[in-house]
């Protein structure tokens, strides 16, 4: 760590993923005192050029020591940071941080999973346990994590004892850009009747791949309607990614964490499951698991 | 129809898809004579320029009548031809068939399937007919039809009563071509160890979206070779893809229709599932289907 930085003046955290970056700047109360967001996720960036890709983050927010969380510890990233195996708490991570050379960036490790299957995270992990030590969300629970990758986390004793990752956003994404159901898919999903009605379908388990092409017949049918397909899609991946979601741990108490837009359709498919859950905004959530790993800094 | 040409005199069949079309001419015995295949399929051809793709044909083939099965009689082809409502045999398709202006080509129509569920099929429903009049296949049986789009079509009393369609073709191919799994994709699928174990994944029913990435959490883990990958994903997609199309035919005589590299697979994964299967050849099935509408006309 150099002389001239020190994580208790402020620190800068850094949720970086494969699209976007988030950046905030922490104060010595922990409070976030300003942020941005933009494109340069990892896949923006050339090998070589982390270096300047992290000095254009403390050109926004400050000299300060860093804290990154994300695909930045991926192969793909700046420095490779071996996954911590499950079963995993807040300590682990911090034992687990990669640092930089000079000593002023720390990288928290990302999660692996593997009893039968296979699985690994990297990113949703700050999140879940930065919730569970700052009280946000019980130290018991099932964390929903929607995005490009959903991921379903089992928490146990405030560490994540098991997950599993579901491609639902992604493959929605190459059916609504790429796919022969791309036309059908320009208007946003919102959870109606034509989204309700594809998750009753996901949740019954018989076989999302046949269902997606249903939603291009009953347009060529006439029995859908062009501005309810995407609902109608979005409400299949999401009602398949509930049922194998809560395979195994139905009455557990359900967090859905993550960006709005996401969190309320998967609620609105664990409702049609029968389940109850909350809503937790994951970037507070990010915020806190960083304040979390570098309190244990040192 | 033009005085000078009879379809008694030989003719042209074509099988024209969104990708790909084959052109057969056969002779006054019902034989093919001569063949080709190009990558004129509909997306290839522009509005309005379908006259000058359909007389590219028979530069190649010869001033002969035509009968087009396919993708070129959708709303995005050349003469949009309703669907025949399923049930329905060669009969129905002749007497669907939708006419050039010039009544010197005539276009078979698609088939529907309307019944709480809904399905559409361009192209097979010629294979699958022609095989069951030319005695190739029997009356009663369970056809599966791999392609972008695999059909499972449902054979009673020598006509179509229902069938299903799975978008597994076309899901692999976004699958290898733009998600994250791509780099692990370049491989061919073969049946061996790695795809009858994706398979028995994809018959459990435990959520084909999850197994997904389980591929590459496996490969990232080492437990996965990357030679090996391909043949995971492609097993696991088929493996539900046929656990959809036995449900509620089990017992079923199964016919594989397609091509080799895909019915091989296909079969590999029905013997999986404890059902055996035969393999036809499609190219000679649409060549019987073309010839026994032709036979009808007039």
């Amino acid at each position: 760590m150099s002389g001239r930085m020190r994580w208790a003046d402020g620190f800068i955290a850094v949720d970086w993923g494969t699209t976007n970056r988030r950046g905030y700047l922490i104060d010595p109360e922990g409070r976030c005192a300003q942020e941005f967001e933009d494109d340069r996720g990892i896949l923006a960036v050339k090998s070589g050029e982390f270096e300047a890709a992290v000095g254009e983050v403390r050109d926004k927010l400050g000299n300060r020591p860093m804290i990154l969380g994300g695909m930045i510890g991926s192969n793909r990233g700046w420095i490779e940071t071996p996954y911590v195996p499950c079963p995993a708490g807040i300590d682990d991570l911090a034992r687990g941080l990669a640092w930089s050379p000079d000593g002023t960036a720390a990288i928290i490790p990302g999660l692996s999973y593997s009893n039968g299957r296979a699985d690994v995270m990297r990113g949703e992990e700050a999140q879940v346990l930065g919730a569970v030590a700052s009280g946000e969300i019980p130290p018991d629970c099932l964390v929903c994590h929607p995005g490009t990758h959903n991921k379903w986390i089992r928490v146990e004793g405030g560490r994540i004892q098991s997950f599993r990752t579901v491609m639902t956003g992604e493959l929605f994404n190459l059916l609504k850009d790429r796919s022969i159901l791309a036309d059908l898919l320009g208007q946003p999903a919102a959870a109606g009747d034509a989204f309700r009605s594809g998750v009753t379908d996901g949740l019954s388990g018989a076989g999302v791949t046949a269902m997606l092409f249903e939603a291009r017949a009953r347009f060529l049918l006439g029995r859908l309607d062009k501005s309810d397909a995407a609902s109608f899609v979005s409400g299949i991946l999401i009602g398949e990614d509930v049922r194998v979601g809560l395979s195994g741990h139905s009455g557990s108490r359900v967090v859905v964490m993550g960006r709005p837009e996401l969190t309320e359709l998967y609620s609105a498919a664990l409702r049609e499951a029968g389940a109850s859950s909350e809503q937790v905004d994951g970037e507070q959530a990010f915020i806190a698991g960083a304040c979390q790993i570098v309190e244990r800094i040192g």
